[in-house]
């Protein structure tokens, strides 16, 4: 760094040599895998005229690629810039966070690509990737931004990439278990991104636990702009969680659904936040981490049920009570974490992703338990639930409760991981 | 706040109390609303599946969400980015005014789709909402974000919010005179949402006229960042202006043109703003200010007659002509204005929203009155202006004069509603 | 300028009547020609509803607006906010910067849409103009924000819109020899667009040499918020390159497998990208100039062949190469450019666009001379290549050969451009 007082990037003198080494060794292992594993998904093969045919598909608009790909971009604008900046509210950290996390982003979406590819896109010896394979990927990283978020400041480069690898690693496990072994709907990953991602993320850095750090932090001057370029990452993520929740929604209604829902959802936690924000502090001041971070609960917490008949009352609902969760969090519960846990959660995601992504799982297995042809059709009904196969006669309440065992699933491979990591 | 020096949110200590009570009652009327009216329209039901067969469509491509959800997108950061960063060029009001846009926009959203749905999307009892209904739910809000230009560190959070119930209230009014009782076409929103929006906030600062507030505003320093964190506003704003003007016409061609065209008039705009802006500066240098809002009023001028067939050569006239009225405007109205008529018009919305406006309404009554079937084709015709039903034997020329007729109901509702209001 | 000290925008007192002078006649001349010449393409045009029957297209979904608006807009960021904002990285021009890339983009999309309109959208003596132009306008000039990266700070605005207009002029030509002479696939760029713009730049920069200009450079203080902005047009360039290399390929299988190679050499590249520059840099800290640039080169080296049947598994390659090779440029190229080659090269375009262009032009040539119809299968090889009417005999070698032959004539036009220019 030509400007090293700027940013908390480590300068560690080792890094000279360990950090190049990690890169481009990791870089050439998934050249190799690569060309061993992943091609193209027949819809973004230059055999598609052929598969049309045999699809009977009538034009190309309908290539997956249209469906999904304005998603898509979304969802990379929130990994990328939306994670990123909302991490300069934190003045001392500013640059190391936007660049860092572009670092881990880039090194976890190729790791992502093959471990997701190994479990959900596997035909005969090769991984098939198309858009959808670069929405999950963006999404199994997004979980590794969260997890970034609490342990901001206290690890080197390399650790963070070795904490990617695993990470991302695990995460394929548990979705793996989740959406195959259980069959559990989590469209938005309110499970499988965000209790999993925050849960492991804070077991990591109760376990890195350095009683000097908070002392260092006080000592850090205010910078006003920080609060500007952190809100660019609060709004980008508020704007695009409706492209967030509906990316990889079943094409037609669910998406069109899910956007809404989500789009409710986080209208009613802006207000939420607000009032208690208010309310909690002194002279009832606004405090500007609250406006930058609890507005988002919302859309973390209509994650598993915004593609289903969740209904824009239950979403606003859903936003009304997590604004209030996640804002009463930062007041009385980060401290409290801290000074009697240990738990030195920096960027406060235990009240933006940890609870908001617990509700959002609970709220998840009550809608899909509260499911009734009545409301969904009978179609959509099987559609929604994916009710066929194996699964044609498993009954709402029956997923309803997959669906909770899904909650604790994603806690203990997040514990045990993190511990593991840690 | 924790930095109350930044930012022009009002400390005022009643607040601590009454600000909370205010969205708390607020969120709870409008899930009671919610959840007796409002259901998912057939496209976002999980129905849809039924209605799909009935519609005789034989693809999910087919679903409104995919003709409009990347225009609702770019519409949304047009409102919270845009609008919140473009008026970060205040230097003293930076924060708040990203701030009061964020929360004003999400309590208004909400009472929007309530409002917007019983005029336009009532059936049975029951309000359904689409993807359309959060374009225009962002469309009616976006008329107040321009409001809030004029008003901006002249009131308090909680005048603000009621604000904003009465001018999303007006705004349905309006819409629903013009569009439904009128049958005029302003899918870009120059009547609706400029020219309803700048005049009823000018009126309302007119009212709340403050001799000292000039005074105050001189004294504030000079903040470098503040110019690059306006760009932002400015960009985004600009960039995404032709999926404003295209995001609700008509499916296919309409859409395409409306796009087509604000793209053209806002390159014009850009080239009449720099030119006149160094002509009337000392010395030839550039006014910021000008750089940062005269360059939109292009896209506000074709709202009314983008989706027509304005042709490119006239959209580059119509930019041509905006962007010397508003930068004109900055240089002699605004003062005018201030000192004469005591209407203190914090970030010159006369300039950049009503006068534009205007001319946009007045464009479209022309567009209209001179379309001929052998413009439009027969068919092309009676979709554009959408004759069919009882308007079936409406002309071009009276299609103009009605075009006209909501020209002037805009302005009156503005200045009726601001008087009432302030 | 209000504030003169914070921007390199020149303070000539000529410029107060020559540059409205310039602007205002350019943009008449333009109104007159594109009332001459410009129309709506049949898809934005209202006779649509005919045309839609008579190619027999079943949904408004099919006309080209769907296909290819998202992407539309994401470069349309690419050029306004990402070179923008990119620029500002350095601190001295962080204002003028983004204000004249914006000035210049928007002066030459409009000389684009003519000028490419003549050589590919002409048709009975008119330019039909449809999404795809807007596409192919901000295509070229995000060539000439290219070059503008090696001149910033050397030029008056006048001299930047001259320059403009000569290189639009040269682009659309060079763009003619290369797909409809030579019959070239270059769908992102690669040749037309970065090859092009970066020498046509630095020829341009080598006659303009200034030798005390570095000295200033160096006077300049250390401005911490200019590396967030720059991260902002850096991010924004990298996550919407996919839709910049996909834009205008093919519908169906083509854009998506453009957007799947781009996404993975832009990963790979990031890698390399830091660790080189941990590697060649003292004490091994990370030069933020490479993360801010470098790690794009991976987007440009994949133009003309992301749309081709890289894979994977290529892309990553690619992009592992161009990391490294744009990171060794910053740290002794550029140095020995200017003290041996009196080359100024002020953003180091030479580094992310002329050598990864190169690349890419390489790349291409090799990926089409290695095309087989047992990797495309029979119609896709025809699709991709377009081998119909009378290139229906032409081999991949033969291809490949001339795709070779696109980028010397890309490089003679660039140089013989950039010294008549100059």
């Amino acid at each position: 760094m030509e400007r090293p007082r700027h940013q908390g990037m480590a300068k560690n003198t080792y890094m000279r040599w360990r950090l190049p080494l990690v890169c481009l060794l990791w870089e050439v292992a998934m050249i190799v895998l690569f060309g061993v594993f992943v091609h193209f998904s027949p819809e973004a093969d230059a055999h598609w005229e052929e598969e049309k045919r045999e699809m009977n598909l009538t034009s190309d608009i309908e290539n997956d690629f249209y469906f999904r790909y304005p998603s898509f971009q979304d969802v990379h604008v929130m990994i990328f810039v939306g994670f990123g900046f909302l991490m300069t509210f934190l003045k001392r950290y500013g640059f190391g966070a936007v660049g860092f996390n572009f670092l881990l982003a880039a090194f976890g979406i190729q790791w992502a690509l093959l471990m997701q590819g190994w479990f959900h896109s596997f035909k005969s010896g090769k991984i098939l990737i198309g858009v959808e394979n670069l929405i999950n990927a963006d999404f199994c990283v997004g979980s590794v931004c969260i997890a970034f978020g609490a342990i901001l400041g206290k690890t080197s480069p390399i650790q963070l990439l070795v904490l990617t690898l695993f990470q991302v690693t695990l995460f394929a496990v548990n979705e793996y278990i989740l959406l195959n072994l259980l069959h559990v709907k989590d469209a938005g990953g309110s499970m499988t991104i965000h209790t999993f991602g925050a849960y492991f993320g804070l077991t990591v850095t109760r376990i890195l636990y350095r009683p000097n750090l908070e002392q260092s932090k006080d000592k850090q001057g205010s910078v006003y702009h920080s609060d500007l370029f952190a809100m660019i990452g609060t709004l980008y993520l508020w704007m695009y969680w409706p492209s967030f929740n509906s990316a990889i929604s079943e094409h037609g209604d669910a998406q069109h659904r899910a956007a809404i829902n989500t789009y409710c959802s986080l209208a009613a936690c802006v207000l939420t936040t607000v009032a208690f924000s208010s309310m909690l502090q002194k002279k009832g001041k606004l405090d500007m981490v609250h406006i930058q971070n609890a507005t988002l609960a919302g859309g973390v917490a209509v994650g598993t049920s915004a593609e289903m008949m969740l209904t824009p009352y239950g979403s606003l609902i859903v936003g009304f009570i997590c604004g209030i969760v996640s804002t009463v969090g930062y007041v009385y519960l980060t401290p409290f974490l801290e000074s009697r846990l240990h738990i030195q959660d920096t960027c406060g995601i235990h009240n933006l992703h940890a609870m908001p992504g617990l509700i959002g799982g609970i709220v998840g297995a009550i809608t899909a338990a509260a499911a009734t042809e009545d409301v969904y059709g009978k179609e959509g009904f099987i559609k929604a639930f994916d009710f066929t196969g194996a699964y044609q006669t498993r009954t709402p309440s029956v997923q309803g409760g997959f669906q909770a065992a899904g909650i604790v699933v994603s806690l203990l491979m997040a514990f045990a991981g993190g511990a593991l990591v840690g």
